[in-house]
């Protein structure tokens, strides 16, 4: 990641901002605001705003749960149990905003996230920087053959050097074209004075997916662990991943003993279903237990002994 | 409103607070931060967190339309611009939590707006406050003979008087065997140790829809603005319009850009129809028009003149 | 239940409906299609129009995966992938509407559960039926003295017989005094014609929270499984969970197989803590084990032993 | 558009369904169920499923309104003054599902409309068709001069010929490396048997925007509603109003009271701030107007003239 030279600015800028508030701040993650985070080759996270803290989820607990919460004697047993048992709306009472810069196809799995306020840098009214996501080599991996959406070994040798010119190459390529049609260059100049420029929502099309956008990117707590939960998972394409982890690291500064809670019930945690829950009790007996008699897909039976890294897989 | 010794303290404990902070700060809205702000006999309002300004909805514009904005030279320009032309996403950047104190029956329109966060107080795990709404006498209003769902003359002499007492002594009638049925009072107190009492979440149904509860209210700076668009406007339920009123108030506090541009292109706005239209292109022509040949029923002939305070009413 | 002459004859009306569609239809549906299925001592639940039905689920989710789902060879296969999975937007492709009529205190709960559409009878237009809830002798309950938002035991004798008169007396009186306060009864008759009425925005503050409310709701099948997955739950409070069980006898007749699969893995599943995880595993290799080493509190403890009906339960 | 034989059998089996049912059709919506109404050159618009019609409306707001709907007598008056009045939810009651084809920068665009339910083509399962949208000639448009997000004149000639040549090119280009990066065709054929195929999830990043996609989309009445009028509106990008326009058809025939409310009541209307109000009084009194003494900027004033229909423009 290369900040442009305004950028750095900016964020120079507002990091010396020093304003007073009667609101609850949060100094660890003040260190880090407005910083930008390398995610990807080109991409970053930056939390640019944030409302609220680990006592406002307590907080609002307390008025909901009234006198019937003092019983619950600290904040962090508190917040606990409000993860424990799926208590949404406390988790809601606080916000973040982030300034991101990703990949327009890793985008378009992002977006599928409904709850959130987002403004996208538009390629209606602006030219798109030349950047584009290429895979580092360990990250160039062959399609699974066990998972239909998952990715298998890393492509070596030719092959992987083949695919990364192509990759490289086309969207150089397109993104030239995209300049010629626009017949103007990124920078402002204008490529031929003689000639009209294509309608840049008409230009943008040429484009590929790999090419970079950004946007601002506004949730609230509750939506951004759904949000972690699904796309910090080992299932979760990896280019995704890396900014899921790395707003996870915003969330354990910002939220601590919340972040705390939500490994132990949600990202370390097992859901075990009806017929998986005989199984466990039959193992905890120490009665045999068997794929044939569980009632379990074969699928569902390594499923299971896999979440609780038990031996008895079948092929 | 009188707020118990506790909450005098808890409010003047946090507005003591002075915290340092790299984000955005509104020091006309720092001055009435976590303030509780009247409403009604009982009830109030407070701004309790807030996130981002008029500038925050300018950058996320500029992220946008980048460079696109720039023949939009000053920030107010931007903003008129925005809401003139219905673009909402910058709106949505903005977000402010309320703590609110208010009837059940005003709280169950309330959360009819979806697009918020709440935690209310929970009278399963808690004794309501005693605390009833009962209207002053000049908002004592007939039923309207012309609106179903709308007021009419104020109530006079005798029968408002029987009025008032009938919904005083209800409410506390049935506060009273509130308690009783809880074998408990709101202050903790048992009334006979040989009896049980009846669970919270059983009790409550005994209360009236007067009765006061509060809840912690967060939404965004868009769906603030269409909340107050429906209910500080003249045609909403007066109970509303109060807290929506004061809370018009606090948004031009925290957004003095917006507050304007809302009130010239959204409050004070009029809506045409297709065939009023036309009616308006006539009158500026001065033609004569008629009911007769605009196509418009008599009620939309009369919403057109009042809403242009023009006089050719028809009965 | 008893439904009145004409709300009968309604139904007799939409149930004597026989049209021809192209759209997929479920002849289980279809038979109580419309049908007043009784829910406590005055409400119902009513299926009124629905769209979809498991092949729908199946048939969003090929598109989404194309190809790729030809290797789960069923559609039974698919949906209990998806729901192991935790995919969501299949089972957004369903949508059900229910016409229910329940007390104002369980509606309270019951819209707190934001993704629905709803029309809800207006007071402010019409008057209230003079209905309200009464529990029945077997849902008496006491206060949990364990749990805050519990029931305890069953109050009988003397005491169950005050409570429930004070309900009904309550109920009944402040329903009177709201018909003289409108000056009008429920039928529509005035009742002193030298009186004005009192707004019926108003008015109906004075009524208790057990009076009964209808409301149409809508909402699409992954929303609705949420709903009943908290609102079926033996910890919902037991009002609620009344209408949660006759609408999940509909989702059977509905979508026999994703209720089967919902039952499975999230009705009768358990979820279990990083920490929890861990004693799992002991138990299964037969290690001992022991709520100080675990990290689990007192109550988590409890809550795994109870969740796989072991008995190492501590006091 | 050019259909698969697999996808027009599809169609055919589709409609040649005829299931009885006990719930209100549409016969004018049903007569053009599951037909693929072509959009741009490659994609379609097809009606999959839906709930409801104009009756349900009424009936929605008949519940929420009870007898006070009574005086609106018609359901015609009804909807036009829901409509009218802002009313919201009863619009809600109803639902729609299409099949979309479109191009991927037409679906970024669409997908900003989060309160639907979606579900992709996923390329990291499966592999894209080989389609894209090229222009034709009378939509390749310049960049407005004037507009920063529209269109100007139409390219021709020479220019018109190489921006469609780099199109096309660029677009195959780039399909036919994915397919070699795939080491398989789209029948599923492998190129080169020695060779490992790269992740789909990452090959996919190689394709241009303008690649087609389909998806499933489901919306409520109201929303489709919203989206109608902003993609159908004349600022809207040409080629997400196709696909508007085509949507607008079968609302059309679905609820055609509805579809005439919305037509003169928000597509036809015309929106007057509190400012321009004050310039269409003195309009109407015959008075003399100017610019100067509005209070509006010159671009406010010049779109009041244009929403009119007025000649006093200024420079």
């Amino acid at each position: 990641m290369k900040l442009t030279k305004e950028q750095s600015e900016d964020i120079k800028n507002q990091q010396s901002q020093s304003n007073e508030t009667k609101r609850v701040t949060v100094p660890e993650l003040e260190k880090i605001l407005y910083e930008a985070i390398p995610a990807l080759d080109h991409g970053f996270v930056r939390v640019v705003d944030y409302m609220g803290d680990d006592t406002s989820i307590v907080q609002s607990a307390r008025v909901s749960y009234g006198k019937g919460t003092k019983q619950v004697s600290t904040d962090k047993g508190l917040i606990k149990y409000l993860m424990r048992h799926w208590h949404s709306t406390p988790f809601e009472m606080c916000e973040i905003k982030y300034h991101i810069k990703l990949p327009i196809f890793i985008a378009r799995q992002w977006i599928r996230h409904r709850t959130a306020n987002v403004n996208e840098y538009s390629a209606r009214y602006s030219i798109l920087d030349k950047e584009f996501y290429l895979p580092s080599s360990e990250n160039l991996a062959a399609q699974s053959t066990s998972n239909r959406q998952g990715r298998g070994n890393i492509l070596e040798g030719e092959q992987a050097k083949e695919v990364l010119e192509l990759l490289k190459n086309d969207a150089e390529r397109t993104y030239d074209n995209y300049e010629t049609m626009l017949n103007e260059r990124f920078d402002g100049t204008t490529i031929d004075a003689n000639k009209k420029g294509l309608a840049r929502e008409l230009a943008r099309m040429n484009l590929t997916l790999n090419t970079y956008t950004q946007w601002y990117w506004k949730t609230d707590l509750l939506n951004l662990l759904n949000f972690l939960f699904l796309r910090a998972d080992r299932h979760a394409q990896y280019e995704i991943r890396v900014y899921a982890e790395a707003m996870l690291d915003t969330v354990k500064k910002w939220v601590p003993i919340t972040h705390a809670a939500f490994l132990d019930y949600r990202v370390g945690a097992v859901h075990v279903s009806a017929k998986g829950k005989k199984v466990i009790q039959q193992m905890a007996k120490g009665e045999k237990i068997s794929h044939e008699s569980s009632g379990l897909s074969k699928r569902e039976w390594n499923e299971l002994m896999t979440s609780f890294d038990f031996k008895e897989k079948i092929v």
